[in-house]
């Protein structure tokens, strides 16, 4: 099966020109002079580009389907999940495995590769979060990276469920360190933050906006902090997840600035919404309860700066939706209670490029931030995240001009709501491969589950 | 004319992975997966690349070929100098057309071009310094935008020759915050360090070395802020030429953390040579005389950072080579008489690469800080910095485990003398491509004067 | 003649506690336990002090009396200011004595002590205002030192007239360092101010607010980090005087955090009044023109907190009175034009308790910024700046809880306005005592002109 | 009982000067110009200070006498500690009662007056050690303020022994915040340390130097920030007791800056001191073993800088002796078994006068770190820290040129070892009055058991 498309612009992390595409089975066979002949490359289709940006398929580095909470579980599966991404221009993604404590990560792993295989759109690899360090799990963490699993996820956060202690962090760094592992940080205070949870309760400040009342950014900027000084000890680069304040971003920068191998993640959430959504009207704040939580609006400039210089390397989702009107409903009267998490994996390729519009990234950084740089990040560079010869056939042809209205009357994911309800945006994907295949084109969604396949990840690629 | 670079592994600034490049007449036509048939290609010409490196011939945004210095020039001309630049992997020069004081633009640049046509062996621009900032060469900064020259340099050092105040920079900068073109800055304190080498000579310390004590490191680092801040004020983006030391990186850090437009290149010199250099034996020090000057060896891992984070974006040479018995001696008894500059043009690309086999920096981010950016940075992308379908075929393909020995016996400069003589290295420039033409092949130099040709340049590529 | 200061509250700068002060002559004799018997001290004279504060007379360090400006000179002379000071608390000032270009450092301070001799109504020193750094006056300053000058102002604004070159500027610094001057700058980049001013002014900015405008914080906090780059490599020591702004202000912090000896002195206006006094109606704004010019109200906050962390050390009034119906006129269409200053010596005292009112700097420190530290900064410590024996009787007792309104109407500087007309305050002086004489006692003023004395200063005392 | 302190100039936090000092009962009457009849004062004793400073006794506010550790005793008890301490010229200690886990505030408190009653000196007062943060003792807090208990310590190190958690540092900085009540915290991530250090043990590194290397600087500096930010969530002042690295320092300068209330005290030992004396021949450097650990030399010059800016407000000894002969052979084999802690409470005095001899800091500061802000910090103020009229008569009269060596044969703590065996110093403590009662003159000791008192103490007067 080979494809020609023609005619588009090819955008990579540094720059753009026009240029066609040739796709032989799974890949990229070249990337060609405009101009091709589909009869020379005896093309069995051929797709018009024409004024079209043609950019490596977007990576979702954080995502949790079908993530197991408190007895029910966020509501995509890898099956919705999944081909609500495709849709969404999003080719891979990188999911977390959960460890429960008690188990072993070769059992998480094995539970993991369940869910998902033979029911995914697109290819994915998972993440592992550790939840019980111990010398079990340190020694298993080496063994992983065998088998495709090379960053692991710790929480400063949610004791006596994932929360890890500073020893334990310390000892999780140092093996990283050793094997070439990325230590991924959930950098909250979350020991300081449940005293101000358990206070804000007490004294019936039980409103959703309290969610983010009890979560300072001082407490990320802290945990974040400790974090990088950790990973200094250890010897071992880091990568701070969901990152939401300038507090923590400041710390970053400074880190960064001073030679330490510390990269961050932000998600569309942080560069968009503010904490004014969790003070909606009656219980609609439930809907933006996500942690970290959303940030005043002074936040938002300062992430995209951190954007545009590198302290914020790659835009995630941190996609876990719950419904409003089943699982967010467990926190009516006690914010506490409220399933974290927004939806988004639909929508990160499309809301980024409203930073483009916007000036605020060129359009190189949006393909970087959304594609090469957490392919590199996380290990699938370059059969992910560039459009060149011999990469996956992973690409989206995006219309620049098209104008589109988020909600989740159309949305894909399997939520009954939109945390950008009603938000018109400039840009929209046209079209979608996946390892050759085109599973959208033009509103039609032609996936399969089980089309997409595991992806063994080495190690980061951003290190030396 | 068609060449098929065959077998080799093709690195861009995001990574690299094995692919043949077709190229026909001066553009590559297509980057295509290994195992191309030369025949099906109808290839006049096939160069095996096995087990070597295909990257974007190298850009050398800081030049000085025949540059007038007190009634003698720089001693390469651009027919020596490119053919150096040739050899060592450079395919693109930006040279400095320099005005004279009571000259205008308009005649700097007639002038340059009469220097620079015809002799040329790689394609070449022209960034043009401002030694008159007035009423008549603002207008011209404007209007030399449509002749492909886009960015300007001004002087905070050098009073009474190139010296701008702090209002002419304001004025100048404004003027560039209008028309999109980019202000390059040497930044030293110029007023400050004259006092410094009048009381160092009124002392009888004429040797080479005090060149260095009387440009503090803490006169680079003020001036630099400055002129940060000058840009603040003005709306524009900024461009620190030569960083030399910490104090004037951590200046640009901090900026930049800040969200400022601004951006630095460093040199081989700053990154490889010490302040040590200057007090060699005798006179010998006068070879090592530059401004800014060589620094203690403390800031050259401050500066390898620098070039990690990008804070440092770009290494550029500022090759402005004179010879050790001719030009250099003028200095002997006064070491403010001593013509600034070391020539270095031929050796960026491959002393750049030992910090890849150091580990300092990544594949990536060689070609990325020699050729990518500033492709970027100075209006040249696509059409230089990338190996990509439709780019201009200047292709350098490199050895990574060949060993040399840097010396003046075997460089091409026209110069008596090497800053780096005897020093052993690895990796080496097998085979240049300028335009589709093989220039420079294991050894043989087949390049020609006159086939490199002026580059219209566009505004900066880096901001927005 | 013997004085018993009875039943008060003395206060230092670091605290305070009931006692009472003897004096006798001109100098503190001892101060006592409460409860003195004034026969067993043979007082001549009993102050009662209950429920008053007893503290030194405030030092102001920066005034400008008869100050000559474009012909004309500032409204008080050294008998009205004086005067004015004594009724606000302050019992010493160190004025500056201008030297004209042209003429000798010599000349300059005759001039000032033909000025000053046998007019003040307090005891005075002088600063030296440098405009004409050479030979001869660098000499001069290093002479002057044996007469009682001890510190030297120079100019980074104003060319033309005060302005000194960076050069010049960082040879005055090594001649202070040598003499243990200190250096005093008006730090503002006034060569890029004047190519803002002179646009402003060719655009028909002319309103007095353009004065703000066209002095931007940048360019305050430029030159304050320029002065302290060039004083480190002077190895000098360094007073910013009139610091405005909070990029000035992290300038200071900054390099005093490094170890650097830099000081700073803040003053009223820019802690009580915001560039919103320069838009007032009509032609209002002259009265509040002065340089730094006011600032936006989010700096306000940052200077107090500037004076609890010693990063500012003193609080000065640049007192620099024109009259609103005569001289500020010269500025009507041409905010150039206005003479820069404003009236503040009488207030400094009352203004700065409103800090202590607030909750923003305690009792000791209020006594400590207006008095103690200015002393041992300008070399007068202990004659001034202490409630201690052996100490000068120059005493203020002070009535905490009394309130009064700031008026034109009310004040004794002979100036036709207040910049804070109307301005209810909390507390106020109600005894002043001079070298022993009480020149104002509730009201009632009993000064003299003469009395006041050349106070001949020693060097800086806060160093080492 | 009256004395009079003749001829001898007086220190004070801001400076110096000749006075005479008279003495009635155990308060300073006056301070009296020099030269006092003692016939007119009817002076009982006279003591001639002729070419000494007078200075306010020292307030040494961090020792541990008699402090149970691992079934036995730090050496020195409140009789042989304030004996020691009053010979150094310390006039006042603030020693830490020290909770137990599973018993109240209440009971500690007894306790403690029951080891100090009738044993002391000189004057004394309590700070509490909080090891168990529970509703209990957060009221008991809250409570004790009445009885003159003011100050309360944290650790963030020793898990199980006096380790608070995060929730539980907040929390009591909550009540703090509210009581006025001042948070001391020992800042070391000791979970993280633990991991070092067993991981230290299990390869047999058991020397006395890897309890320095088990102790980064990094893990300071991070509890450090983190207590900070928790103190600045809380919205509580908070002081940092023994500050020993770059790393810490540099976050309370920050803090500081910022406006954050913060102070920091350092000690001798890290003024004086280095990591090497850890890695002496034998198990000598388990003298040297304290907790946070001695530190490289370059960390000693920006510490002396920290006092100078008043990042450092305080110079205490955390005196903690155990002998080398006993208690610390408990850890041969083992450094972690080793008993932490340092004698000093007997040479600060004395050690940091050598700054002034050196120009590090001035003689009014030595007075300032010595004793007037840690009077002020600890509520103690005017009663102790100044010579002034109506403070206690704690006072020192020090002779600025004798010189003496350290030795633990002629000290006077119960320790058989001095950490600054044979070090010739200039300076010596002469006389020592504790609230008028001479207790040393030149050599002879005529202190007694029980004079000391117990110091209720106010909230710290450095806030506001």
């Amino acid at each position: 099966m080979r494809t020609l498309i023609s005619g588009g612009i090819v955008v990579t992390a540094s720059g753009s020109q026009p240029a066609d595409v040739l796709v032989d089975g799974e890949r990229i066979h070249a990337v060609v002079e405009p101009g091709t002949d589909p009869a020379s490359w005896q093309a069995d289709r051929v797709i018009d580009a024409t004024d079209r940006y043609v950019i490596p398929g977007g990576i979702d580095g954080h995502t949790h389907m079908e993530m197991p909470f408190g007895g029910t579980f966020s509501v995509d599966d890898f099956a919705s999940g999944t081909r609500a991404a495709a849709w969404g221009g999003t080719t891979t993604i990188v999911d977390f495995a959960v460890q429960k404590k008690g188990t072993s990560l070769r059992e998480t792993l094995d539970t993991w590769h369940g869910k998902a295989d033979g029911k995914c759109a697109i290819d994915y690899g998972f993440h592992m979060i550790v939840s019980d360090v111990n010398e079990q799990t340190l020694k298993e963490m080496d063994a992983l990276g065998g088998e495709g699993i090379s960053s692991f996820k710790l929480f400063m956060a949610y004791p006596g469920v994932f929360y890890a202690t500073d020893g334990e962090i310390l000892q999780a760094m140092q093996h990283a360190s050793d094997s070439g592992a990325l230590i991924m940080m959930h950098a909250e205070n979350g020991i300081a933050i449940d005293v101000l949870v358990g206070q804000a309760l007490s004294r019936g400040h039980t409103d959703p906006r309290y969610h983010g009342i009890t979560r300072p950014p001082d407490l990320e900027g802290e945990a974040t902090s400790r974090a990088i000084k950790l990973a200094g000890v250890a010897g071992a680069p880091l990568y701070i997840v969901h990152l939401s304040c300038d507090e923590a971003l400041t710390a970053v920068a400074m880190a960064r600035t001073e030679g330490r191998r510390v990269f961050a993640e932000t998600c569309p959430q942080y560069l968009f919404l503010t904490d004014d959504a969790m003070a909606g009207p009656g219980f609609e704040g439930a809907k933006y309860v996500c942690s970290p939580p959303l940030r005043p609006s002074w936040h938002l400039p300062k992430l995209w700066n951190g954007l545009r210089t590198d302290a914020l390397s790659v835009v995630s989702t941190d996609h876990c939706p719950f419904c409003f009107n089943e699982e967010k409903q467990l926190g009516q009267g006690d914010f506490a209670k409220i399933p974290n998490g927004i939806p988004g994996v639909e929508h990160r390729v499309d809301l980024v490029y409203q930073g483009v519009v916007a000036g605020e990234i060129s359009l190189a950084r949006w393909v970087e931030v959304l594609s090469t740089t957490p392919a590199r990040m996380f290990g699938l560079y370059p059969k992910k995240g560039e459009i060149a010869a011999g990469s996956d056939a992973d690409i989206v042809i995006y219309d620049p001009r098209a104008r589109q209205t988020l909600s989740a009357r159309t949305h894909h994911m399997a939520v009954d709501y939109s945390a950008y309800e009603g938000r018109e945006i400039t840009g929209r994907v046209q079209t979608v491969l996946s390892r050759g295949r085109v599973i959208l084109d033009d509103g039609r969604y032609d996936g399969a589950e089980g089309h997409g396949q595991f992806l063994s990840r080495s190690t980061c690629q951003l290190l030396g």
